[in-house]
């Protein structure tokens, strides 16, 4: 096991277009509403999708180049492992969002609390169980 | 964006040595203990992460190789799309739990609730934070 690839699932349009603009978390999100296009290779595997209320996301942070191990997050004043932050600037650059499942289109999802930066590409999408999910 | 390379940061020991073996999901792991070695050119990036109670880890299913995008979940009688499930045989191979931290030593994290199997390669860890992350 040393390196493998990972390719996108879909895209997701947001209104956030730089990273200046888009909230650092979802919570923060201000119900920012965005549409998923699943690619057409993918399709099948949305289906049955609009019963769940929440889907997680993996995605990858397309804008993030550079990471440190060791940073200073917003508001901190403490110099903290990378693995103790939500930073998008880290090794493997994935990032992790629940959003809100508002409407499953033939070949897209409108969803809402979205974080991401637009044209972010999605690589995963599981659907959000509160009974396992939820600490 | 066509394909990326992603790596471990890390590997996962537990004591699930087979499929049969490992729990569905990891409220069915009735506690199983892993511990998880970093990988020495990562270990910056745990500084400060006792203080989390959870974490989320995002991993290689690395037994996997085929998928379907329809599939019938066990205790099902439904054809559904692979995004609508955990299943292990998804595009992109990428499994997600939350687990609880047990202790941060300098080179490893013991977890419990462990779903995974024995040997899985971590891609990332990041903290579980309720506000953000319960729905």
């Amino acid at each position: 096991m040393e390196k493998f690839f990972i390719e996108p699932i879909g895209f997701i349009k947001t209104p956030f277009k730089s990273k200046a603009e888009a909230p650092r978390q979802t919570i923060y999100s201000k119900g920012a509403k965005g549409k998923i296009k699943i690619l057409d290779k993918y399709l099948e595997g949305i289906k049955g999708i609009e019963k769940y209320k929440y889907l997680m996301l993996i995605f990858y942070f397309h804008k993030s180049k550079n990471y440190h191990l060791l940073e200073m997050p917003p508001k901190s004043n403490e110099v903290r492992g990378v693995f103790t932050t939500r930073s998008p600037n880290r090794p493997n650059s994935l990032g992790f969002s629940v959003v809100k499942l508002l409407k499953a289109g033939p070949d897209y999802l409108k969803v809402s609390n979205v974080d991401m930066l637009d044209g972010t590409p999605i690589i995963d999408i599981k659907p959000y169980i509160s009974d396992l999910d939820k600490k």
